[in-house]
């Protein structure tokens, strides 16, 4: 099951380059006026990045499963499969309420998803340490993200940028503790 | 044999992604216009999934393979790769007899092949169970399907994900008891 | 490496099935005109899967490795990469010469590659059993269709499905023999 | 992690060939007008492939993994999940000073990345050899390549290759050494 989470997320990851049309023509300016589908693109990428690593460490962890925790996998794999789509509509309406709104969404259907799996797992499996009130403060971000993002993109785009970079450092920190042992 | 069909339906399964095309506009209705082609990918992901955790469970149990079954599933991976296209096809004309019916004809013989392959490898290996009369069902649900997709779409689509989720439910049941022992 | 061949055939593969484009009506004549692109897609997919065999059965039995063997698969895969292109290409113009040539040129050039990894590879495992003439004989049908390709399309597709289900067949009763033993 | 890797670089390299599009018409011509997008093509299978296989030597020896190798992992896989965009815009427009200096300037930042990579890897795994004075000579060619292919597009490709070979024949020599003993 880890193979195919695996194999989805890279496919995932790498589409989304697809979605970066080259520029129009061959000066600075015709790359430079893609930025906004780049910033999503980026954001895109750190958000499944951070996913890969906590699904990862999760999996690990895990050594029962049941078909719950099978199908509440998949259905957050259908979730993270709109990733791209919703990467390449921001970034052809980026000053739009609804693209930014529906890229939030998203992101927090997908946290709520991994959530719920993680509730699952854990159920079975006592060793999965319980879940991190970070991540409800990562859901409630998405949220304010997706209601800022329709008056202001740049700031929601901010929030969501620190709060993944916070993600980045503190499992930063939880791995190093574990290679220490 | 394993990863190799576990890739295939990786890719199948996220490159029905790249068909959902951006909307043309930034509202709201712009995202809801492309409902058909949404419902006809969760229909194909729904069908994806039940079909990948049957065909993991299959050959978790199977030890003796030989060429026969070899090119019965490639032929399986051969007319699932056609999924995204017919999907694709149904997304685009959700109210034409043509390409509901050739989405339903194509899961027939999806389901077709498979039932056979499990034929072939039952052949050899004792310890693989019975296919279920569910699996027949199933495959008369489709052609129903093909033959009612014409006049009714909608009809034919509650047909179809009320025997995916008879499968879901099927499948979570076996699992359970394999998990109790 | 085998997994990294493996990957890359499974999204070759895979890649192909987006050359098939949506048909652009809803009629079942929409659809009966894609078959040239259908049947050049056929073909692409026999012609990997028995590839994708040959590959297993030969690293199955290969023990040493050299980086010559390393840089001549990636030429393989090089060459192999090229398949959804030329197929797509045959697909869009079914009746002229230089595609129908180029895509045959491109399956002997995979075959040549093939041939000279499967030359390598015998040096160094003593084990690994001499390539059979039905190897020889297919680079030579690849030649012949590449140049009958041009005046009958028709004859070459022929020529090419006999050799790959030669291929098939004579796969089936190397591998029930091991299975035997 | 290294499966991870491997699937996305895999990926990679055949998301390059979507780039490939059809020629425009059924002669030789068309096909031979394609020839810079199929020798930027080319220039970047090769740069990927000596990367996957430097990759894989390097995680091979490499034990102790702590959380910065994986960031710098996804960042180094994150700049090259930029070189079909690069690739494809090279191929557009093969004799403009921008896409030709964004390509290689994309490839020294790879080259950094991987290099900051290696430095930490070393840091925690003593067995990991010291990194070749060759690898901050191709980052100088990938500058120089940068900077001279405006004036001169050929002659950046050229040096880029012949620093590719000159990998490919530098691990080859490694390779063979290790398989001596």
């Amino acid at each position: 099951m880890e193979a195919f989470s695996d194999g989805v997320l890279a496919i995932i990851i790498t589409i989304m380059v697809l979605e970066l049309k080259q520029p129009d023509g061959d000066k600075l300016n015709d790359l430079l006026t893609l930025w906004p589908t780049m910033l999503s693109y980026f954001v895109s990428f750190l958000f499944i990045s951070v996913y890969w690593v906590n699904h990862h460490l999760l999996f690990q962890k895990t050594e029962k499963i049941n078909s719950k925790i099978l199908w509440c996998n998949l259905l957050w794999l259908f979730v993270m499969s709109f990733v791209p789509f919703a990467t390449s509509w921001v970034g052809k309406y980026p000053q739009s309420f609804m693209p930014i709104c529906h890229y939030f969404v998203l992101m927090f259907m997908a946290g709520i998803t991994f959530r719920f799996m993680y509730h699952l797992i854990q159920r079975e499996n006592n060793q999965v340490p319980k879940m991190r009130v970070q991540s409800i403060i990562s859901l409630c971000v998405y949220i304010v993200a997706a209601a800022v993002g329709g008056f202001c993109p740049l700031a929601a785009f901010v929030l969501v940028i620190v709060v993944t970079i916070w993600w980045i450092f503190s499992i930063r920190i939880w791995n190093k503790r574990k290679s220490n042992k």
